[in-house]
């Protein structure tokens, strides 16, 4: 049992791996062939006109653009945006209604291909972590009772600790999916995502990434003909190019590399600032009609962006003179045909010139990215096209995150650094004339630090550069980038953007740890201002009045009949009943009684089927407007020890307030009961009363019960 | 005053990763500089006579081993061992005697250099991460009371989460050195030593890992020329030599993988086995006389164990044959003058001729890896040589570990491993006929098959691998010998090495989650058979009395006086106080009071300089003998409520167990207050009521008092 128990852990580990690979290749190759069929159309209309071209271009884009806001908007509104939000407040422990759904797996998906091939400044990077973790969820979940596919064994599963372990391997998948980087994903979730961690996960989050990494691989080598997959083939998965970039580095080069922190801390925590300021606006005064209105002003609103993105990245680069090529570059121009990688020719007339601006704005984002951070050209790009690239795309990054469509920050954040970067590494060389110092070595520093200063990630950050690099060397740049980086943003006040918008939404999300002004605060300070709670027997309709005019989770459950009222002098304390237990103890009309004085005995409770009781993830639960109850029913009572969680944690009222939100953060708490000053002490517990050792030598018979749980 | 705070933490990181790559550093440049004395005299009396040599070589090593033993067990007896279990044990929240002194670094630094230089089967790898974690620990408290080094703005730092924090970095810092794998190293703290993990963490961690390798690089960079360092030369450091390893696997060398990962995880766990039983025949047999002459035992038993290992190194090869060189490696044999490397000449008579088995047995440990993972030239080992080879270093292995030397167990396992992994290899290469299968890295994946069977390390010994290997395409056959070894190794029941020793030694260490037959036990079943309990106004002499009969570290405090004596009844729990703060109130003699209904000002308390109360970490605190009272005095009374921490978690005696398991574990608390039922039930907590901005909303005037924690 224990073992089948350990296979099914490890197997549905196996399954997530595969399917957030595969599906991150399949939203590459959609998104490859979408764009290389844009370019390939538009590279042919431009020959006999630019006009039609750039409407072409801009059509086609707008289109891409509304099927992904109007999937996203009428279909499953929780797939817009990042989604790393979103999965971290799970793993926090806060349950936001459908984020996790198949639905909302299905329009993260097309609500991605649709932006990102609609040349959006938004990535796909974001979303996988999504889109991983709701293919775990959905595994999770010990298959569909709609289908009939939930077998006994699979169900066991089913289980919030369970649950919470694979969608964290999930999270892990997306990442190592997105940057091929194994050891990058697992560190992402410890470091960004997971609020919770077990040693026992690190293995198994890491098996997970092993096995994206190996199917990815497998994936991308059966493209490797050049016809075999479309306009795959060299493209798609982000790839740094930085192999041809510096393997050494010189103490003076901390200077720059401390300008490029500054930098980044700066701009990346503007960009914060700015989005959030934007997110605000839009939910007060765009979004402020009513529901399906506000549902057309959103998909207006996202092709509004599609076209101004469009006009910018045919129209900027008209403005631009021609560049001539380095002879030595066989591939400058890119060949007619070929339509990803380095030096656009866009509209040069010779034959061996090239667009700068196109070279970047004018291509998939992730050639964009390739081109910015490649050294295989110094003085590619003009100082002009670089700070007009970033001004517009710095612009066109703020607008887009926030729209309603599926939009990942890490490709946005890569290219405004990247420009700044790379301008700082023309500096450099042209200053110091040191011909090992690499300009796109710069870029990914430049890269490095927008992240750093707009999600504050710097470990997974770190790890993800160093396998994409495979370049050691680079450790201590990186590391001090990041460092300094992350430092000044966090000193301009500024939240990092995931928890920006968290904190936006309301969303209770509890962080390490507290204020410190906690500590002069107590638990009964805290406490709600009333105290909704039942005695044990209580009338059928009375918890359905409860039910209908509170709005909280958990209800304390007092030792008192309702015959004598409860007060709190005389009562004990039973536990606390969860609202979803309630409901479905109410549409199922579960032990309902004529007489308040009969007793349940609570071993009858197990008599029910206890995956009722669970909530699936898939759906809401039982809704209130689902009861219907009958005016007798609504007079019969309840016995409601049965259903009550007799362990429930409780805390003194003059526990500090500090103490009480450790409880919470460390045990992943959604609700605690304050109660009197105990009256004496029965005993102490230390950690020598708990080693199991000790308890088996104390209480031998409950050993055969013994189970190990890992 | 917040950023001086935050600037000493991250200056103190930087600190312990320069001071702990220093001290590696030194510590193999006199193991290579002692080991190479060692064998350039060996070599040099072999030409005249081999006995000469041989004891020469034997007593080499055992005045080097006894050094080691008698530096640890008369002056460090907490440097012996790994020191992995202790530092786990210690960030796990378990206060263990004197493990993190200086005497105890002093050893530790010492006695490693000893045992390894003096050829014992140990490696230098698991001592260092106690060194690391010793560094941190003395840097963490503030400088120094006995040499007046101790400032104001320096002592601050000296609280438990700090300390343990910077604890952890040092033991990151301490793998990163042995390995030269900075993201492993972080990993191995992650997976195997901290129990309680931060976000913040990571990024500290990886910061002082970097720092380590930066360090150890430069360092190593000043040793490049032939004399500067001695005979450190090329020597020193682990770096498997791996780099000519194959870079392709086939499907079918999946199945020698499963074999390799079967052997690993029963040759792993049998060696957990015998050295357990070993080790509790020791304590039962070998150390049961009293102090003094149970240290000259072990002395005794070191120095045995020393002739035994260096008489096998020594007179095993001289049975073997010598071997052909392959004319095209230059290095074959290894010329003479030289004192380290491959193909070992020993007593061989041809200029073209080695000794397999002296080449891994004969020769520092570091060498003999290097040697054994070297895909330098195939067929290069005999199998009766590896098979010798690994039966009788498993044995010494197994004999070693636990004699009262600092003894890492890396270093051994990955030599029984890479042995019986080139075995394998070697099989393969014969049956497949595949020239690009080597036997290297068919070592490689033994050494790692017998770690995750010995040690259950997974994640991070993964990562060491790919960072000392530089080839990320070995990573699925890696994971899955690891994989495979682990769920062996887990299957024979038979716990990890570390675990079996805090185990043997009795330590309440708590695992990440508890046994399930835990949920049908309750909070009243295992507390204490017996409460003692102080009321809030008590007399000396009774503190006294119960502090000297019992062992307790902590008391609950009730609000009763000693005129009524304490009735559970009546009496409200105040909260906890510490056996600690107990002791320096008594020596103190701090508020002593007359008469019983004299009450103190609870603001009075902190006059007192809290400084006072933590105990360093340095010295064992307040000991009972140092207590000197008067008759007077211990007739008089203190008011135990200013010295009592009042916000003490206190559970219901029908808590489950399993739940005061989790409270215990996920808090990291040392003792816990069982108490009767509430009486009622004043309010809930739900997580929005402890959001800060909630708080801060509710109560302005304390938003003054706000600091940040990060």
């Amino acid at each position: 049992h224990q073992y089948r128990y350990l296979a099914l852990k490890w197997a549905l580990a196996l399954v997530v791996g595969v399917g957030t690979a595969t599906t991150a290749f399949l939203i590459n190759l959609m998104v490859e062939n979408l764009a290389g069929l844009k370019f390939s159309w538009t590279i042919q209309a431009m020959a006999s006109s630019s006009a039609g071209a750039y409407f072409l271009y801009m059509i086609f884009n707008v289109l891409l653009v509304a099927s992904s806001a109007c999937i996203v908007t009428y279909f499953a509104p929780q797939a817009t945006g990042s989604g790393i939000p979103e999965v971290k407040c799970y793993l926090n422990g806060i349950d936001l209604p459908g984020i996790l759904l198949f639905r909302t797996l299905v329009g993260k998906v097309v609500g991605s291909v649709g932006s990102v091939a609609g040349g959006l400044a938004v990535g796909k990077e974001g979303p996988l972590v999504h889109t991983g973790s709701c293919i775990a969820a959905l595994l999770s979940q010990g298959g569909s009772k709609r289908v009939h596919l939930s077998p006994k064994w699979f169900r066991e599963f089913n289980n919030d600790r369970d649950r919470r372990d694979l969608v964290t391997c999930g999270a892990c998948a997306g990442v190592a999916a997105a940057f091929r980087a194994p050891v990058g994903g697992v560190l992402f979730a410890i470091e960004e995502a997971a609020s919770f961690w077990r040693p026992q996960l690190t293995w198994r989050t890491f098996f997970t990434t092993a096995v994206v990494s190996v199917t990815i691989r497998a994936l991308m080598n059966a493209c490797k003909g050049e016809s075999d997959c479309g306009f795959f083939g060299g493209g798609g998965f982000i790839i740094f190019d930085i192999n041809d970039g510096q393997s050494e580095y010189w103490i003076y080069e901390l200077l720059p590399v401390l300008i490029l922190g500054t930098l980044g801390g700066l701009l990346g925590s503007s960009f914060n600032y700015v989005n959030g300021k934007l997110t605000q606006w839009r939910i007060k005064y765009l979004y402020k009609n009513h529901h399906s209105s506000r549902r057309h002003v959103k998909v207006i609103e996202a092709m509004l962006v599609a076209f101004i993105t469009s006009t910018f990245q045919f129209c900027l680069p008209l403005a631009f003179s021609c560049r001539e090529c380095d002879p030595d570059i066989a591939t400058c121009p890119r060949p007619a045909g070929v339509h990803y990688g380095n030096f656009v020719k866009f509209t040069c007339p010779g034959d061996n010139q090239y667009n700068d601006l196109a070279t970047i704005f004018f291509n998939t984002q992730d050639d964009a990215i390739r081109n910015l951070l490649s050294s295989e050209m110094e003085q590619e790009y003009s100082p002009t096209a670089l700070v007009t690239f970033f001004c517009f795309f710095f612009v066109l990054a703020v607008i887009t995150y926030g729209i309603s469509v599926p939009s990942g920050l890490f490709v946005p954040s890569i290219l405004c650094g990247a420009a700044y970067g790379r301008l700082v590494g023309m500096l450099m060389t042209s200053i110091t004339g040191n011909a090992e110092i690499k300009e796109g070595t710069y870029a990914l520093l430049g890269a490095a630090s927008f992240i750093a200063g707009a999600m504050r990630m710097t470990v997974s950050m770190c790890v993800i550069i160093l396998e994409l690099t495979n370049n050691l060397s680079l450790l201590p740049l990186v590391m001090f980038v990041l460092l300094v980086s992350k430092a000044v943003a966090d000193l301009t006040g500024i939240l990092p953007i995931y928890d920006l918008h968290i904190h936006i939404k309301k969303i209770p999300l509890l962080e390490h740890s507290s204020e410190r002004y906690f500590r002069h605060l107590s638990a009964s300070d805290a406490k709600s201002k009333t105290c909704v709670q039942f005695g044990r027997v209580e009338k059928v309709g009375f918890i359905l009045d409860v039910l209908k005019s509170h709005t909280h989770n958990g209800f304390p459950v007092v030792e008192a009949h309702p015959t004598d009222r409860v007060t709190n002098e005389t009562s004990t304390l039973l536990g606390i009943v969860l609202r979803n237990h309630l409901l479905v103890v109410l549409k199922k009309k579960i032990s309902f009684m004529k007489d308040p004085s009969e007793v349940v005995d609570p071993v009858l409770a197990f008599q029910y089927d206890l995956t009722e009781f669970t909530k699936p993830i898939s759906s809401q639960g039982v809704k209130l407007d689902e009861i219907r109850l009958t005016d007798e029913e609504q007079n019969m009572y309840v016995d409601l020890k049965q259903f009550v969680n007799t362990s429930t944690y409780a805390v003194q009222e003059d526990m500090s307030l500090a103490k009480v939100y450790q409880l919470f953060r460390g045990l992943g708490l959604r609700h605690l009961c304050v109660v009197p000053k105990a009256t004496g002490v029965l005993g102490v517990i230390t950690r020598k009363d708990i080693v199991p050792e000790h308890v088996e030598a104390q209480y031998p018979e409950v050993k055969h019960l013994s189970r190990t749980n890992s």
